[in-house]
């Protein structure tokens, strides 16, 4: 597999692309208009996820399918494109290849976008109680594990179990513990509202814990007001200042202030750290490049690395710190514009235009929904909530959705969703059985002393 | 769980159903209409399956969300009616109570629906190698496994292990496996076309095994004959009298006639061989009913058991044998058909009605799909193939997907599929990673002798 012969003095400059996320695909696509270019694009999963949705995943709302498009689907026109499924594990910018399982691929460019991953502060351990949500296999397991506790707690006689059942808790209140806390609140109070004999769904609890002292802390407070407006209103109860300490059999040990509490639940949900993919290290021990606190790269202002001109670092793997006084958020439209930026460096490059100016982000907006008709928009110019942002959530992701081949279909299933409230892909999949509930009950759980207890808890 | 309380007078004629698919679905929807009786659906999963489209999840163009349907969903309007996930292991019949995992459970009448599972003939251990495709993690590891193929062989060089990966067989020629075999003709030379760089996904060879003289052998000689055609039209090879020996390693050991090959394939489907679900051997334990050669359990013409008139069993796991010279087919009409059927006998019972004509089956007619325009069509007064077949086909399907909350939106993907031929659920999910071909090659297992050569072969 190794691409000696491309050395000739005719063959097209190679650009090599890991990873086929938002950044990775935005900055393929671009390349693949260019007849002096040859793209590959490596990623270990065959298709790309529209992870801003994989929280309607989570809840029943939308199937996998619908949010995921065949990488070689996306980019199977543009001829110079090569896709491969495969993890690269190592790079080697001396010799400019990148190592597959089962061999070497050689670069001209080298773009670097694989990521991150959930992260629990040190606490690991804490993964297997409260999964999180980057994959669609995460996905797949929360929406088991929120459906199972309905049916649990469908047949539990005991009255504590029953309300661990039915008490949901989200940690983390950035927009994807907001989005999945109001989906929870609409599947609990109205979609399941009358499909059980024993329980009343609108019974369940929905507990969002945020340790700052507002949900959604990269937005504006007034807005951050709005949300926590909102998801009141849904019946999720927002705790703020709240921090995680520890995670154990079912429950939650929550610290506010000097206040200790434990919270029993069957359905942990994390949606709170954030870490980079293990690229990043790979990255600094070949480059020396350093890595910021949760381990993204830090990048140069033409998002490449220290003394390799020609690897670039994009998307939330990247810390862009080069503008504004926070690196660039770990968003979508930050990872597009940098894939594209990327790619346009590059058209230039092989074309003898050598100057790079830096790369500058446009922020449009961000937004965050809530709920049916409730969400948050912020424009810079502009901030507004309830219908007119939830209107202008479904509008862009209409349009973003547009690269995807079963754009219509989605809009149609959401439309679906939204005007019967129904949710049709609430399947319990994977392990069969399920109904293993956490062992300890909350008044044994309230004995125990946590075992970690790490003087700057999280959440 | 005990309800006891219900032996009073006054408590309503309680109908307990094991088994959400077609029959115990049927049988609910039917008696969920009666105000005097009390029904408790209990089902393993929590959703019923759309069991004739799974294929088209294994092959990426459906996703298991579309076709299947929460059984609360279908059942939450019927205020008689609990449903339960739970898995009944064991029935009492002279005590009148199921067994679940938390509880006993009385009942009045008893209909059982759970179905069958695929069979190896005595070679379970050929499982890993060929799996089958009955629930939607069958059809997701299919889908796998499927899509996998593709991927490895474009990275893989020896011609050897690469033709193994574009070789795909499936096992047995009955309507799941000629499904199977069209919709992967129609997959690898249609959608996938232009999606590889290396290999050219037309050269992928599909295999379809069958035992016996022709396709389709419940059907009419010149449908099986218009069926073959149409296999061979999309690229299918059909191997008819051909049995499977053995499956090991990659290499499926077939029999035709005197003559023995080894046909190496990384992609083994087996659509074959069917067994009843445990629950048969317990019903045989506890009544002493008959079952038959592959564990179905043996019925009066009333669908009831020998000495337990309440006692039901319908739908697959069912032998029907008082109408024609066959038992009824393992259909969902049938299925249906029984399910109500039943319901109805217990309803006219509640009412002082203990009259029971026999069941009977009303034929509407067999169908195949084989591809896009291609069908087979067996109405009984009319046999027909081709695009007529097709059209029948799909609004038969649609007639039945009304039952379903999604019906138009997957007859939208259906449309979709069907106009662009793109199969945008294809993704490979499930374990990470992948790529682990097996072990030997041809010419290695062609050095092996099989370790089970059983008098009977099948396929």
């Amino acid at each position: 597999m190794s691409n000696a012969a491309q050395t000739e003095t005719k063959a097209p400059h190679h650009a090599v692309i890991v990873g086929g996320g938002f950044g990775g695909l935005y900055a393929a696509k671009e390349l693949g208009k260019d007849p002096n270019v040859k793209v590959t694009l490596i990623d270990k999963r065959n298709f790309h996820l529209f992870q801003p949705l994989l929280y309607q995943v989570a809840t029943g709302g939308l199937s996998p399918g619908d949010i995921s498009s065949p990488l070689r689907a996306v980019l199977g026109r543009n001829k110079n494109t090569q896709v491969l499924m495969a993890e690269v594990k190592e790079i080697d910018p001396a010799g400019q290849t990148v190592t597959l399982p089962d061999g070497k691929i050689s670069y001209d460019s080298l773009i670097i976008a694989t990521g991150v991953s959930h992260h629990y502060f040190g606490n690991d351990h804490w993964s297997d109680d409260a999964p999180g949500l980057k994959t669609v296999e995460d996905a797949l397991e929360m929406r088991r594990r929120i459906f199972l506790a309905f049916e649990a707690a469908e047949k539990e006689t005991d009255p504590e179990k029953h309300k661990a059942w039915l008490t949901f808790v989200v940690v983390g209140a950035g927009p994807t513990g907001v989005e999945l806390a109001g989906a929870l609140a609409e599947l609990a109070h109205t979609t399941l509202k009358n499909d059980f004999q024993t329980i009343d769904p609108t019974e369940a609890q929905i507990i969002l814990l945020e340790g700052t002292d507002r949900v959604l802390p990269p937005y504006a407070p007034e807005l951050s007001a709005k949300a926590e407006e909102s998801l009141t209103n849904l019946g999720v109860t927002v705790r703020t200042k709240t921090l995680v300490t520890h995670i154990e059999d079912g429950v939650v040990t929550v610290r506010n202030g000097e206040k200790i509490e434990y919270l029993p639940s069957q359905t942990i949900l994390w949606a709170a750290g954030i870490k980079a993919s293990p690229m990043g290290k790979e990255i600094a021990l070949r480059t020396g490049a350093e890595l910021d606190r949760v381990g993204r790269v830090m990048v140069e202002p033409d998002l490449s690395l220290p003394n390799y001109p020609n690897i670039f670092v994009i998307g939330d793997l990247s810390n862009f710190s080069h503008q504004g006084d926070r690196p660039l958020p770990g968003v979508a439209p930050v990872a597009m514009q940098e894939g594209r930026y990327v790619a346009n460096v590059i058209k230039r490059q092989v074309r003898g235009n050598h100057e790079r100016s830096p790369f500058e982000y446009v922020d449009r907006g961000s937004l965050a929904v809530i709920g049916r008709n409730a969400a948050v928009v912020d424009l810079g110019f502009a901030r507004f909530a309830g219908f007119p942002a939830w209107l202008t959530w479904v509008i862009v992701h209409i349009y973003f959705l547009i690269e995807f081949d079963n754009k219509l279909l989605v809009m149609l299933q959401w439309g679906w969703n939204y005007f019967t409230r129904k949710r049709g892909a609430r399947l319990i999949t994977g392990k069969e059985g399920g109904f293993q509930p956490f062992q300890r009950s909350r008044a044994e759980a309230a004995r125990v002393e946590p075992k970690v207890n790490p003087p700057e808890a999280v959440a």
